[in-house]
């Protein structure tokens, strides 16, 4: 995780990397720091807690001069959150500072190797190793020296570094981690991601794997391993800045939740063509689609959760076997991958470690992938055989929801994309299920229209201790997607069920008084769920029954009752997901949490 | 669930139906009632709780006269459990009484449809309409009447009923739901299991779905639906009685787990023959093997996780691809399933509901079956192509231990079977799985030995709120019954992720002082779990860590550390289980809880 951010120019530095920072704590924030040349030497200012600290501490950025620096903004893989594993790293000498996102896999045995060498080493971090080693192979020329400093350093990294012996340069470069430019007239940026210079600049590079930049305020030049030029083409965003803001609202949370209807307008509306799906970004032949043996889903958290949807969905439409599995797990797992998988890659940021690496194992076993991404040109996306963007725009609570949304709505594209063309769903219900489609964001507005409800339920719940959630298949997917929402932003320790599963072991935690949340959306298990309902009421929980307009008769054994509006069964995910983000936001907010930046989180998990 | 017992002959049947009972108790103890003809009419006793409350009530049987009776320990499924609730129930006039086993899925249309005709109901069970509609279409036959009333109910059931009427008969059927009949002299029985008639005949018949039976004191009479006379072959019970004892232990939980190194020898050592796997049991021919497309596994709560070690063994060892899937949400897929799948279905008891449910759509669609079960001459037993039975003998507490650890031998042997078989792993190879596999009760015997640590580590925890176990691969499957095992007897809310998958969610709820189980035994995998491991530290998690003797570097990290021998990796989980399951049981001893018995659950799950 973590984010970097770097400026070489005209302008005070400072002032300027604190605000890039705040733009991206969404990528980590138990601690925060800069670095800049103040004209005599490097001067650098570090905090744990959030960024707010640190800009308290240098008033702003007012106190520091100069006009080239690096700042970072901190989610701690190794060594805990403190001043002193904060980022820059400097080396002994004080004469080279870096920023670093990713994680040094090697750093131990190199940091052995220095120690070794008479290097002293103040902190726990991986990152020290790189600044140490700069110093150690320092040859008075910055980019040599980086040569052989990347020679040594096994891992994933974007790094950032300024050096007093040639304060007018600054080097950057990225493997498996993200990095771009912001080209400048008189000074030039880098940055983790895009939010963090666009008030600057809205010409960008997208630096590849093994890209070195060196970045002077009026050049900037793009190195291979190989201290060849590379040739750059720059990227223009088009897209507004207060799209990453939160407009009006409390929490970017709240704000994204309420952006779902436009967001999914947005994904569908250019795909559906006179009722039919068109996918122009998917080049599979006729061929291909008929190679097809199964097709494996490859995801992480919520992700993983639409996976789980996915597997029902195209199962049911597409009747091609779907396995899901996470994209932590599928890498060790030696899996059985061939050409005739079709390999589906889910992620928002689209630099998702896991899924990133599990990607590159599904490929060099020769599958095929499509990919469901939320970020243009991210690393997922340049990795795929195909892609399918969600046109969610920015996501920036850490709590995804929006990003979420989005990819269930392609996934239902790809399924009747699918299915039409494998014939295994006819013209009617294809008809049926695109005007479906269609509706859901009118039908996810009525729902939000409804949110008071919501309010009201959490206002009662929202100190429990324990929370449960059950379902049954496409309702339990829901649930494990309810039940992380809770508990990633309200800390409550919530758990899902599949509902037929509860009465071999978990059924001996629910005590009198337990909220149990009943997903039972789906018509042909309404009564199997009212069932395993009846089974916890009889040991004393309290149920809130979530089901659709048409099954009233759920008053009878619920507590209270959530109703949806009714839509094909495939659709109802879509639906049933935003009660459920609505319940974990107000419990949050009742509770007092940091909704957008709960503890120990981070957005776009770029470490494994 | 729930456990049924009759009786008619020529003793005092009170005492005899309690001591039955006690026996049953595993299947269901939320209450318990008799029902006995005592020459003139039939006497009902039945109390909420245990068994004891009844038993003391009635002076332990001696203050109910008659020779003639049911009996019945519940395990509630409609209705909470209350004296009312609890079978024997009876119909309006008294004049029959039934017990029952299992769901009737009609119920509430079938008593609307007797109270609209003046019927009277008092409790809120399914089984009550049974008792009503036996007195609504009395018309003199108990055979014919039951004939009627069957006509009407649909749901699963193992049903017992007598009438004053007929006071010399009662009445058995079972469908899906287990029920056997005890063969004796001038005296006949029914019970839902063997153990509870032990102590006076070993000669048995197991009744078939739809099988009625007419039970005097000196004749058994079996029909079919057709009112024809089916004639039965008897089966010999061989085990010892005192097997199905606690022995000297102080809970049938510790006793199974001190059982594992003799169950798992038992269930190898006939399987091993100079260094080859011999499963006689396995009638799949050289074309049978070819034509595998994919393996899918069906199982509940723990037999699950075994299956998720399945997958991992069986994708290893016979390169075949493996799906695992709850046999509760595989029933209502609509499942992708051809006669190219081999479906593996793992149950103790072979009357799982779920499981039994989900291996006939399974067969329905042309799989072929393989299953892994426990009790010889069970439903999934009787329903599989063929079965590979686990030699654990009979599992009493409700927390499966040896059960499970038999289970997973059995995988071992099938996945070395087809491995050899198909030529995926070489003699070499299979020479030395077989030798670790033949190791594998002395290596658990050496665990037990060490079992002092575990308890001392339970100790310092046992007050803990929640849990956490992470692993990844195969230290995945074993967190999750690690977890499962505790949150079963101990009711600590304990949750089990794939330690990859913390980052994207659940680490929100690691606060200072959370203990994490953290599952570093596969070789591979040490240096990613460190960083997973590193993550919770961080985040003020104390960490307890197992491994083998091989990672002395653990204690560099981890609070503290259990050391389970070596051997090769896939053999592992085998070890790694015995202390999770230790774990569990001395935290739920040192809190004081029913460990044999924990509230809400029961074993042998025979309803959905």
């Amino acid at each position: 995780m973590c984010g970097i951010v770097g400026y070489i120019g005209y302008e005070q530095a400072a002032p300027l990397l604190l605000k890039g920072l705040e733009k991206l704590e969404y990528r980590g924030y138990d601690s925060a720091g800069i670095a800049v040349y103040d004209g005599s030497g490097l001067e650098i200012y570090k905090s744990k807690g959030r960024l707010k600290i640190l800009s308290d501490m240098i008033e702003g950025g007012a106190k520091v001069k100069g006009t080239v620096g690096i700042g970072h903004t901190r989610w701690a893989t190794h060594g805990e959150p403190s001043d002193i594993n904060s980022h820059p790293q400097v080396s002994d000498s004080g004469r080279f500072a870096v920023v670093h996102n990713g994680i040094i896999e090697n750093y131990m045995s190199l940091k052995e190797y220095l120690i070794n060498h008479g290097v002293e080493f103040v902190s726990e971090t991986d990152t020290e190793v790189i600044a140490q080693l700069f110093e150690y192979y320092y040859d008075g020329d910055m980019l040599d020296t980086m040569l052989k400093v990347l020679a040594k350093v096994e891992g994933s990294y974007a790094i950032g570094v300024i050096s007093q012996e040639h304060p007018d340069e600054l080097l950057a470069v990225r493997k498996d981690s993200p990095l771009i430019v912001g080209i400048g007239e008189g000074e030039n940026f880098i940055a983790s991601d895009i939010p963090a210079i666009l008030s600057h600049t809205r010409d960008i590079y997208r630096l590849e794997d093994n890209e070195i930049v060196a970045l002077k305020a009026d050049s900037i030049t793009v190195y291979n391993m190989e201290k060849e030029v590379v040739s750059k083409t720059p990227f223009h965003v088009d897209w507004d800045v207060s799209s990453a803001e939160k407009g009006g609202y409390e929490h970017f949370m709240f704000k994204e939740i309420m952006e779902q209807p436009e967001a999914i307008r947005k994904t569908i509306s250019p795909r559906l063509k006179n009722g039919k799906i068109v996918l122009d970004d998917v080049s599979l032949s006729k061929e291909d689609l008929e190679k097809i043996s199964k097709i494996v889903v490859l995801a992480c958290g919520s992700a993983y959760h639409v996976g789980m949807n996915a597997k029902y969905i195209l199962e049911k439409i597409a009747r091609i076997p779907v396995e899901v599995d996470l994209a932590s797990e599928f890498r060790y797992r030696d899996p059985i991958i061939d050409e005739s998988v079709l390999v589906l890659v889910i992620s928002q940021s689209g630099e998702t470690a896991d899924t990133l690496a599990a990607l590159r194992e599904a490929k060099r076993l020769g599958a095929r992938v499509i990919s469901i991404v939320n970020v243009v040109g991210s690393s997922i996306a340049n990795d795929s055989d195909d892609v399918l963007y969600t046109w969610a725009g920015p996501e920036i609570a850490v709590a995804t929801t929006k990003a979420y949304s989005t990819q269930l709505a392609v996934v239902y594209l790809l399924a009747l994309y699918l299915g039409e063309k494998r014939n295994t769903i006819t013209t009617e219900q294809l008809e049926r299920y695109v005007k479906g489609l269609e509706n859901l964001p009118n039908q996810i507005q009525e729902i939000l229209e409804h949110q008071e409800t919501i309010q009201y339920l959490a206002s009662q719940y929202f100190n429990s201790r324990d929370i449960f959630f059950i379902g049954r298949n496409l309702d339990y997917s829901m649930s494990l997607e309810g039940s992380l929402k809770l508990k990633e932003i309200s800390y409550i320790h919530s758990e899902a069920y599949a509902a037929g599963e509860l009465k071999h072991g978990t059924i001996s935690l629910i005590e009198d008084g337990t909220l149990v949340v009943s997903l039972a959306t789906q018509d042909m298990l309404f009564d199997k769920m009212m069932s395993n309902v009846k089974e916890v009421k009889a040991r004393g929980a309290v149920v809130l029954g979530l089901t659709t307009e048409k099954h009233k008769e759920i008053e009878k054994t619920a507590d209270h009752v959530f109703y949806i509006p009714s839509t094909e069964d495939i659709l109802l995910p879509s639906l049933a997901v935003v009660p459920l983000q609505l319940f974990a936001y107000y419990v949050a907010s009742m509770k007092g949490c940091d909704i957008d930046k709960p503890r120990n989180l981070a957005k776009s998990v770029t470490v494994e």
